[in-house]
């Protein structure tokens, strides 16, 4: 048995969770889990459809966007995901989708504004959105150069990875991210609600306000500051 | 078995619906069922996936918030649900969730109008949202002044608990309730419908009319009224 | 075995396939089936959720809202239902759903505009709005008036209810018909269907144009003329 | 057995992928899948509800829309299909919905902006919308003459059906194809997603930018290059 089971099959399962949560269609989607003990992550191979999916056919990837074990091309997206785990060291997991409401922001070029307690409980910003690429990115290591877009978009604005779990990406889609893949695949779901009230809000309300420092600073607390009283954890 | 097993078992079968009327997504939603003879409510614990429930899990809470039984954290709005038992005596179980609809209109902080008859089969004015509370509000007990916050905007409008099952919370989300669990989670999956139609009804025709008073008056009675001749309760 | 069992079950299979096609939540909506030899028609029972309907508790009724057979109270809008049944001879079943885009359009009170061919394959004219009635009328007898209602905008427009199954009415919701219970169901979908991609035209391209008529008359045609080719039938 | 077995087989099978897709309801949609050698292409019998389809009740059609194996009637859309057939002798399957986006774009006659990456990896340009056709061809032989307005549009933009592999008809709906059924019934899957999020681009952001050539360039050559590096093939 492979000494990367264990993220082969956490990998296995998190990209089987996207088809039932109405994040992807076909193989519009990838999620990889890391072991950082071993500096390599497990990622859906290139193209196959979730149900062909087995822990077997995942392929392990290291940090520098190297294979290091499976049969199968990896995501074309693999060079995006190595950038991030190896820039953000606390990442163990990530997600890439394109979801409609979430990638119909990233269309748009714009943050998704933070609207309501939904949003608050969070992420305290604005979700932000990478600008697409300059042609010189674009025209070198494309997925390289994905991953470092977003690193320097959350650089230049002064964001932390650990407290904001996603991004936008201009005219391409969302990536998100966790400890777990559990929790990546979850900030994809919510990502993708909040896309949907926010995009609602603003048709029911032109030029509504966001939300007040005050209420976001409450309920992004209430499950994640030092005094948390949201779950079971504590 | 507990005392409070009969709740435990009608609260844990309510919170179940949620998901499966599109409700809710992994946790973000909640019900409670209380016994007024005893003075309390069975509610979901707190970040505990739905198909993880069982009526064993419920906790048992006064309406003073305070935990009787049941080993897990309850609801972190538990609070919100407590304020709500104790000002308002008919109410016997009461459901928040934020459901995609409703918590846009929420967070644009609008009343919905009330445009058919689909709404005023369930209530004769626009469905209630409270403003945002103060900072100071914000600040204190949070989901303690959440409660107030919807009591006192009932009151400062002069509306009846009992003729208007539900209110949207200012950039927050919807809480409804009823005399029965089962009629507390049909009153939110109505508001998510209402709130639907209304939004759409506003991106069909811009400025589009209130239903007039008559039809408003005779729908409601068809079914609430003391001739009501809807159902078969009578 | 009653002898009206045929129109029972016909009309509980017929009303137990409006939650499968997304047309009704809970027990807002209802199907009737008629049997103009006996000059009867069975309808759903009032208030009661369409999982727990049987052939036994349908209830039958005379074209005059006379309950002939049946325990239980028929669906509130029972006389809706006997006014278009005396009135317009060649129905054989009618459905009232509140479904989501149809509803949108008649609380817009608004006709729904023929964009393209999905609508004229059924109907070659817009799908008729009838006003909401006039408040003498709706503190009547107001089912009964609905009927009227109905009957009075089609009579007063020139329409033939052979050639259009279906209307909005204003601030209520959609009614439609045909010769049989599963013409019905079809055509309350079609409406939805309709609805749905007539509110997304408009907001891809307000202002958008009506279908030309040779169009609006070759697909009407194809599916309804005297030389028809769709379908088996001939 | 029939000697297109296999070609009826596998529009049946495509066929039946249409609803679980939710690209279609009831019969509003055809699969057509053609074996070159043999010079003919197995359709959909026409009004057939998609679950009581068979491989023997697929009908077998030349290019030139003649029948030559099959007892019930052919789709009422077989001569577009030969059309296109005979012109484009590389297609090996068609799919033609009225799936809702797709359609309400076909509706409002406008080309679907390319607005992200998603329309980047299978098309290059906008989505080509055919224009009505004049009322001289509509008055003639209707199928046949949708056949030839798509690949008149084609011609006339120079565009090559091999590069672009789906259409939107003014007024009336989408239509794809590809070499296999799979790919065809794959790209109407993909022109309905894409349809939608350009819908919402443009509510989200009123006058979006469509995407810059060199993001266009880069994403389609990583799926359709000489240097592609998508999915196993290669």
């Amino acid at each position: 048995m492979s000494r990367y089971q264990h993220i082969k099959e956490a990998a296995c399962e998190a990209n089987k969770q996207l088809p039932g949560l109405g994040l992807v269609v076909f193989t519009f989607g990838n999620v990889s889990v890391a072991d950082r003990s071993l500096g390599v992550f497990a990622i859906k191979p290139s193209g196959v459809p979730y149900d062909e999916l087995t822990a077997d056919n995942m392929v392990i990837v290291d940090f520098d966007g190297k294979t290091i074990e499976g049969t199968l091309r990896p995501s074309s997206d693999t060079l995006t995901h190595a950038v991030l785990y190896k820039q953000w060291e606390k990442i163990g997991a990530i997600v890439h989708t394109h979801s409609t409401y979430a990638t119909a922001w990233a269309q748009a070029q714009r943050d998704i504004p933070i609207f309501g307690t939904t949003h608050a409980d969070h992420a305290t910003i604005d979700i932000p959105c990478a600008p697409p690429m300059s042609d010189d990115m674009i025209r070198g290591d494309y997925e390289y150069e994905t991953g470092f877009q977003i690193i320097n978009h959350f650089n230049g604005k002064e964001l932390n990875y650990e407290d904001v779990e996603m991004v936008l990406v201009g005219n391409h889609a969302p990536f998100t991210w966790g400890k777990t893949a559990g929790k990546a695949v979850y900030n994809s779901a919510v990502l993708e609600s909040i896309a949907h009230m926010a995009y609602l809000t603003e048709q029911i309300k032109p030029g509504a306000a966001r939300l007040k420092e005050s209420l976001i600073k409450k309920h992004f607390e209430r499950k994640h500051g030092p005094d948390s009283y949201y779950g079971q954890e504590k």
